[in-house]
């Protein structure tokens, strides 16, 4: 067989997913599979279990990224390295992140079955906790193993219970004995739902994104008096909610005022003592800021900033804030980029020169070797949700296109 | 002894609320005693304890009320009453409520050490869970017993972890076997602390309400759609929690706009899925508005609501409204009224002619007999607060002022 009309196994790759979406299954059809948590442990169980299989060589490090090595020819060379994640978002979908780790397993087992070796190894790769939701932040272990976040700043943080995601790590048998340290990789593919509109409304099945916005995340933190609300008069209230809700639009309008393909959201906030009847004395919220352009991210932040200190001022509620992640825009690599364009059309399938919204472990392996992402389209835009959807005819689509790009470069001398 | 010459014992009182204080004491200073917590039920068996020692007659009914009955000489003649609550709000004062319980226990105390006999019976009363905070509505047992509100609804409330009010005055033995049904009673004074601003700035030591604000409570409910934040554009978003910041500052606003004594809060929100990089679906916020004019209330309501239909449909947020309470404005008797006046007088205090803003049993007492409060001046203005806080001389000062004014009514024949 020509290796150009080798394809992967559409049904087997169907059957696999949907055997992961019964780990951590909800009732509403999603999943959620939080980092570390047991069905974390169980998912992975599973994967190692795959990739022994097919004859991989798995790795475990201090993080508990698991790596599936799958041997070339020539093992001297630096292998091309594909995966993305395992966890999910608190009732979240079942393709966001899995979807690129049981891609590149489908290809994996589409090799192996047509005894197909590459020039170079190919490793599968499951970073722990790209989600962020349990333990903030987002894309920990690939940080920490690029090398841009420090190993046990990351086994501190803590989830909302008071768990550290270092003693998670051990709990659940995933503290692996290799360093979370960067060795030579030649070329990093992950392949991920858009969880965007853009491939739907142009109608095109393979997205190349050019790269990934920036990501800026912020903590403010208000400080309020608290009172019986009936007794205290309007004046003199000093109500930390209401300058909350103040800061909240401010952060919505500021995307219209700087222009650009920027947004910005507040996605969390607790408030207390969050009784009907007292006035809040403390409210935390969160601002998450994403643009092509870190520079006008930036200049975002400094505005809503003077913005939010201007609030805070006037309400009498005084603020406190935290520059909690800031992650550069992530232009990928422009040869790899027009790989994927050039594998889709070779395939027959429509494709689109676009931007990632998201953030991905892609963003830190950008940092250390050429990198790019294979996007496939999600059904009416949603994502993070227990609909997430994508068609099985373009979860296939994009498995295939990630199997000939990690043919063509792992073939490279 | 002239009866004019009797007052409350000052150390007595205050040893008495040191050592309530304890139960259910916060490292704060303050109180966390919610209403059929364990800490409620051991600050009602100490209080039936007490009451015991003077040989009052103790009734507890359906609701957990605890009725402490002092015979007079004429057990035909409809009795006096008086009472507040012993329960607390999270995070809650040493005063509020158990204030008035253990002013008139110190009365009676008095009463009996002194061998005085009133010509009516004077009953002493905790009413359930005034606060609300555990579950709603606040004034649930006084309500019931007045016949505002139903039994068996007040019985099917939960609390935030799925606890039936029913079920949790079973568990903690005070589902009594008296019905929750009113009696005759001749008049109704209830004992509190301020908890405003109003007496500590015209430096009067008792404050005598001429009544009650009205009291309406609603609870909003939003509903967008979650979505990743980084590949939604702002275009096209429907953030639940954008809409629910817009309403937030509309209710600060309404009572600037109505004019009078009106005060609107949003006191709690809840926002899902709560998770910063996922757009808000679904968000729950109360609204509280008080006012001595009912219909003022009402046409604030009927604003607001209008203002936030209009959000609702602007940002794609369908939205549903509960209306969950409403409590008239309680004028108090007016006789009574200058009693309390009369009296402070006659002990040498200043005294206030004022309104109540925060909501009390008294309103609903206020539906079926001569009612009335004595309140004492709350430092800093703080209450529903761990710093909550009142001097031990303006509280015999109240207590002694309950003292002759039920001395005077309980024996009018």
């Amino acid at each position: 067989m020509d290796i150009k009309d080798l394809r992967i196994n559409e049904a087997r790759l169907r059957s696999t997913l949907e055997e992961m979406a019964k780990i951590g299954a909800t009732s509403g059809g999603g999943v959620q599979r939080l980092a570390l948590s047991d069905e974390d442990k169980r998912a992975r169980d599973l994967f190692v279990k795959w990739l022994k299989e097919i004859d991989c060589e798995v790795t475990i490090d201090e993080m508990g990224n698991i790596f599936g090595k799958r041997h070339g020819k020539n093992n001297e060379l630096s292998p091309v390295m594909s995966g993305s994640h395992i966890d999910s978002q608190p009732k979240g979908g079942r393709f966001d992140g899995i979807l690129g780790v049981m891609g590149a397993l489908e290809v994996l087992r589409t090799l192996y079955e047509n005894n197909v070796v590459t020039e170079r190894p190919i490793v599968i790769v499951d970073w722990t906790n790209e989600e962020g939701s349990r333990f903030v932040p987002a894309m920990v272990a690939s940080g920490v193993w690029a090398g841009a976040l420090d190993r046990d700043w990351a086994y501190d943080r803590t989830d909302i219970n008071g768990k550290k995601q270092g003693e998670e790590l051990e709990r659940i048998g995933y503290r692996g004995p290799a360093p979370a340290r960067k060795w030579p990789v030649y070329a990093y593919y992950e392949y991920h739902i858009e969880q965007g509109p853009v491939l739907e409304r142009e109608r095109k099945t393979i997205g190349a994104p050019k790269g990934i916005l920036c990501l800026h995340w912020y903590d403010i933190y208000l400080e309020g008096e608290a009172n019986q609300v009936g007794p205290t008069p309007m004046q003199g209230r000093h109500d930390a909610l209401c300058s909350a809700a103040e800061m909240i639009l401010k952060v919505n309008e500021v995307p219209g005022k700087m222009g650009g393909n920027m947004v910005a959201t507040v996605g969390e906030i607790q408030n207390y003592p969050n009784s009907r009847n007292i006035i809040p004395d403390g409210v935390h919220f969160t601002v998450d800021i994403r643009s092509w352009n870190d520079e006008q991210a930036l200049r975002a932040w400094v505005s809503l900033k003077r913005d939010f200190q201007e609030i805070a001022n006037r309400r009498g509620t005084p603020m406190r804030v935290e520059e909690t992640l800031r992650v550069e825009h992530a232009p990928f690599d422009e040869k790899l980029v027009q790989r994927v364009l050039d594998c889709a059309g070779e395939l027959g399938y429509s494709s689109n020169y676009m931007v990632s919204g998201a953030g991905h472990d892609a963003s830190y392996m950008n940092q250390i070797c050429p990198t790019v992402m294979i996007f496939v389209p999600s059904i009416g835009d949603r994502s993070h949700v227990e609909v997430e959807n994508t068609t099985w005819e373009d979860g296939r689509a994009g498995a295939d296109v990630l199997l000939h790009c990690l043919l063509k470069t792992a073939n490279e001398k």
